[in-house]
């Protein structure tokens, strides 16, 4: 895959990081970065994420021939209608947000003749914000999730699917319900309880915690809006997952209330086989 | 602070680690290493965590100056009790066990004259297990709680927390009981919702997790049967946290039901600024 113009909308960690492993492999020639503030443009040009800044979402998508949207779930939506009629026939576009089904509803069968969607999530990320945070590396061995429907045209599937496979990834495909549905489990629920329980730690014990409080809240660490755009845009599935880990969280208080070691053992040994299945 | 004899029962992760610490700090002259397994003993042999090794308990203490139990916690109580009257005067006994309340009540007043016991927990380790796994500098940096009672000997109390700070760890004194509510949220609970979230993840989603569903279910890899007995010792002051964390986790999940933008924003607020607050 070669891209003459690769326009990142939103050039944090993840857009940021994009930028880099696409220069880094060659996969594209000019790295339009867009942006509203340009001193994040400029740092991110100094770090060679990006070849080009430009703070007009319509001028930044004029010349490119895939365009990938990384800006707040919320938002992509409505960025996508309002700059899709400066695309160039032929264009793909594609985003990295955390939910899809939203999303994809809102832009699907909504775009000029010519112009292309398809959703995407690379699982990839952490706590941090900033293109100083942004990895060539990011994307290597990480599964990114390509969230087709009926409407997909195939092509700009395929287009999307080796664009991420280029920068290193893994692709699954799902679609956009499905995707929800999962990561609510493997991403939004972590993240709820992470926040849960960092929020309820009294300030003077911090000094008592270890490295098992910090691991298990690590994510808690996220940027509060980015994560409140994700949670209601993914609240129903959220809702789902959340009852069935206090149907755990029940057995857990059951067997502690009647100190019943067999049945702790075997809650533990439960979570332990599956965590274990993951590895680091 | 210099040991002549120091006798390490148990000799895992965090035995092998007092170990290895001890003789890398010139610590202690012998180290002896007692436990049922001989093929363990001699692993912890191999990487020098000790010098000597010893199947039987009341044989291992005979000659120690200090004994540091670094067994299950629902071993220990017993295991001081049968060795004790082996002791030489003099010989001061504590543990890394990481409940102390039980223990503490089970082991204090019930010693022959002139063998001391103080409670201590290093807030240090990991989900591994064995002495492959220990390491010199575990305790460097790290907390170590020492629990003190109206029954500790003064001295006693002076010499544990010497004996930590030689290890590299800063000492925090803490009652028994006070030690036990503060670790049921710092440890215990964590450690519970860990597995609980590991225990509900189904098996075909294991390829939609990444980082976050990782760390947060990290020390859910932990041992079960290790675990069981902490959290029986521990069980009241954990049932009260996790009451806690239901409340915490019933505000976001009103927020959610009602689609409230602004009150899960304020929950994840506080959430980050206290995880904030730890560093990483």
């Amino acid at each position: 895959m070669r891209i003459r113009t690769l326009t990142i909308v939103g050039v944090g960690l993840i857009g940021g990081s994009i930028g880099l492993a696409a220069r880094r492999r060659g996969l594209a020639e000019r790295v339009v970065g867009v942006g509203r503030q340009q001193a994040t443009l400029d740092r991110a040009l100094a770090l060679e994420a990006i070849t080009e800044t430009c703070t007009d979402l319509t001028e930044g998508v004029r010349q490119a021939d895939l365009v990938v949207f990384c800006t707040p779930v919320d938002l992509i939506a409505d960025q996508i209608r309002v700059c899709a009629p400066a695309c160039r026939p032929g264009t793909l576009i594609t985003d990295a947000g955390s939910t899809k089904a939203a999303l994809v509803q809102a832009v699907d069968g909504n775009l000029p003749k010519g112009i292309s969607f398809v959703g995407s999530h690379p699982l990839a990320g952490s706590e941090k914000r900033g293109p100083e945070h942004a990895m060539a590396g990011l994307f290597e061995g990480r599964v990114t999730v390509v969230t087709p429907t009926a409407k997909s045209d195939p092509e700009a599937v395929a287009r999307t699917r080796a664009f991420w496979e280029a920068l290193g990834s893994r692709v699954v495909l799902l679609n956009p319900e499905a995707h929800d549905q999962a990561l609510a489990m493997t991403s939004h629920l972590p993240h709820l309880l992470a926040s849960a329980l960092a929020g309820v730690l009294p300030d003077d014990l911090r000094p008592l915690t270890a490295t098992g409080f910090r691991d298990t809240t690590r994510v808690a660490g996220g940027d509060p809006a980015l994560w409140t755009a994700i949670f209601l845009q993914n609240r129903m599935p959220l809702l789902k997952t959340l009852e069935t880990l206090r149907g755990q969280m029940d057995a857990f208080q059951h067997a502690l209330t009647h100190a019943d070691g067999p049945a702790i053992d075997a809650l533990l040994a439960q979570g332990k086989r599956n965590r274990d299945a993951l590895g680091n």
